[in-house]
């Protein structure tokens, strides 16, 4: 029933799509794509030959020339580098110690853009809250000069949602403790893991004088609130050094070129830098070679009718100064759809999309594409990501395809996002994922043999 | 029919183990045991109020002061700590970073007794192995001067048996690396996760004079290993200060004093001492807090013939000198069992036991009244534990209530050992099994108001 439903929808959405694909050439791309092995070499060979790759840095311009040499070997056209300048903060030495009344050390991470102590760190007491809104509403005098300590935690989900009320103490936390004259501030990592691996992240001070903020790792957060509840006054030694200094990143871009040179784009993508913990495996080493296995799986079966774009961005962590470059240069020119990823390596799920109402029937099709794979159909008025949302919020219409996000934030962040922690036949899904919606999008597929291959 | 049998063995039993409890008796003791408290007490308090506990620092000290004030306000009598002298090996600053062909950090943590680098570290080319035996047999000129790095992985196991013939590398690499002339060694952590927290432990030069040796974590052992297959030569830079200086540690020992003083003696325990990089929670702040936690619930229900004597042994890690100094002071003294927690705080899965071919009605009584907790029958000519090894080769008998190991060896010796991973209802077993085996090796326990509580 799914076959012949899709076939109507198909026919249904012909005018828009011209020479769409048989039912049965989508699904017999969608097959081979189940055995691919393009992302996992990609993931493999960057993470392992350039490792971390922390925006505006030496480390993310090796990534740059990896990303160049390879998707040149790969056979895409037009591959080039759009630089752009940007501001580089960068980590120094660091650590947290409880002085009092237990001595001990405790995991701890600088957060991006966390202003920094002396070498020789600073000492403070810690003042306890178990929320933003709990800092927010304490008098400045309780928090004025000392060091300020959330303890609140994330719950983990399938959608990640988790990630946003939950992810204010470290995205709001830090500005408002500084506004409030506290002299520092440490939050309970945002993540769902018990490691003693603290998470990373980005947050901005907005005017307010940036103070040193940096992520105890869960485990050590839950212990300082055990020893924050003996009720004795705790003293913290505390020390992250950064620094920031003007710079440069720049976005890797690559073509398939479609028959059609005047048709709208498809722009495929994930983000090339990571932060510096890890080795950005799933954040998002996987996204770009996802995105960019399956725009080599398109290449493989022959010509689609519009161009794919494939776009690593370059510098998201830090602020998506890749995403805004892009849509700086490119924001103006015909899109067909808009697609990233950036949210781990665990099987795709559900696909949203927001192609307009016109497109309905096509977003249709493309969930029953989908439907073989596992994925929910899911909303056909909305789509993200977050280096494509200057170019969605524009009007360029996107595709959402969703990733497990149940255990993403058990590493997001953390040195624990390298390679061993991608499964490879969950890779793979979602290469068939992105493969089945290119198919679905690409206006239909010439073969380039197809008298040979029949 | 457990109950029926179990009668009757102790029944045969009864000339050895004086007024024995009936089934019923140790049954109610097992079943409030599993309420128990008592353990994770201790094992919140000593992990959260004192932290790491290297031994023969301060802070194993400021454990053992814990530890007496501790043992006092449970009631137990004879608290006092016997100290012992020893050489007491202290981490530095550490860090593993690979200067080519693809530059990028690896977390690395010396191993214990570790020579030490210069602070400004070393610089050397990696020569890789597979395993010790490749190493033994690799001509002397192929490994002088190099860094030494064997990746033998290890495997998962229930009963921890992978820790022995796979501990190796970290065992016998460094002196055998030692003796060829390397330059330093670094091995694949001797663990079972695949988390950037590398696996500290202890290892010995034997006579070679030491170098600088470390552990790299599971995930940064095999980014080495695919680094190394790209067919460069690999450079890596070498960070592990350490040293050495004369110093002191010390075992505390606390009694529940018995009705026949002239009785041997019970012995119960773990060690107090941890690694440096957790706060040794499962290793072994669960252990003495078991064993502890089931001598009070004997306490709790009257007074054993008996003497149950506990003791939270100093310096096990290093090279179990606080059982050897144990040994040395009381090895003569009569032992009715020995027994040590020491192996995390999963269940008690496998009761083994070396009580002596005239005491086997007893070995078997114990297995019986273990049964209900989910114990395995094991040997009964067998018992270990490193601290009481010594007595049980001097001729003590033994117990030995096996945890499941299938875990351990993700946490072990890493930061990653801390209260978190100790699961409460898990916790609580263990120590019903414990009291289980004290009930029925203590003579008998006498109610103090008895008439009342019938």
């Amino acid at each position: 029933m799914t076959r012949i439903l899709f076939a109507a929808l198909l026919a249904t959405s012909a005018p828009l799509v011209a020479a769409p694909l048989t039912p049965i050439e989508v699904g017999a791309l969608r097959d081979t794509a189940l055995k691919d092995d393009y992302a996992w070499d990609i993931v493999e060979g960057l993470t392992t030959e350039v490792g971390q790759r922390l925006a505006g840095t030496e480390a993310e311009a090796r990534g740059r020339v990896w990303a160049v040499a390879k998707l040149k070997a790969m056979g895409f056209a037009n591959v080039r580098v759009e630089p752009f300048d940007m501001p580089v903060w960068t980590r120094g030495p660091e650590g947290a110690e409880i002085i009092a009344p237990f001595p001990q050390k405790l995991a701890i991470a600088a957060l991006g853009n966390s202003g920094t102590t002396p070498p020789a760190g600073i000492t403070g007491e810690i003042v306890h809250f178990d929320s933003v809104e709990a800092l927010e509403t304490a008098p400045d005098a309780a928090v004025r000069g000392k060091i300020v300590f959330i303890s609140q935690a994330m719950p983990r989900t399938q959608d990640g949602s988790g990630y946003g009320y939950f992810g204010g103490p470290r995205r709001k936390g830090p500005g408002i403790a500084g506004k409030k004259g506290a002299m520092a501030i440490v939050v309970r990592s945002i993540g769902t893991d018990h490691h003693r691996n603290p998470h990373t992240g980005v947050m901005s001070f907005e005017g307010v004088r940036p103070i040193p903020a940096g992520a105890l790792a869960v485990p050590d957060a839950e212990q300082l609130v055990r020893i924050i509840k003996r009720g004795k006054p705790v003293t913290m030694h505390l020390t992250l050094v950064s620094e920031t200094h003007p710079g440069r990143s720049g976005n890797v871009i690559a073509e398939l070129p479609g028959r059609d040179p005047a048709a709208p784009i498809l722009l495929v993508g994930g983000h090339l830098d990571s932060w510096d913990l890890g080795t950005g495996a799933i954040d998002d080493g996987a996204g770009v070679a996802i995105a960019t296995a399956a725009a080599k799986r398109i290449m493989d079966a022959g010509r689609p009718l519009r161009t794919i774009r494939i776009v690593w961005f370059g510098a998201e962590e830090p602020g998506i100064f890749g995403g805004l470059a892009y849509q700086a240069a490119h924001g103006k020119e015909p899109h067909y759809a808009a697609a990233e990823s950036d949210f781990g390596a665990d099987l795709v799920w559900k696909v949203n999309s927001k192609l307009g109402e016109a497109r309905k029937p096509e977003a249709v099709a493309l969930q029953l594409a989908l439907a073989p794979l596992g994925v929910v159909p899911g909303a056909t008025d909305e789509a993200d990501g977050s280096d494509i949302d200057p170019l969605i919020e524009g009007g360029v219409p996107g595709v959402g395809l969703s990733q497990d996000g149940t255990g993403y934030f058990d590493l997001h962040h953390t040195p624990d996002d390298t390679l061993d922690k991608i499964d490879p036949e969950k890779l793979r899904q979602n290469v068939a994922v992105w493969t089945t919606m290119l198919a679905v999008l690409s206006g239909g597929i010439e073969e380039p043999k197809r008298s040979r291959r029949r």
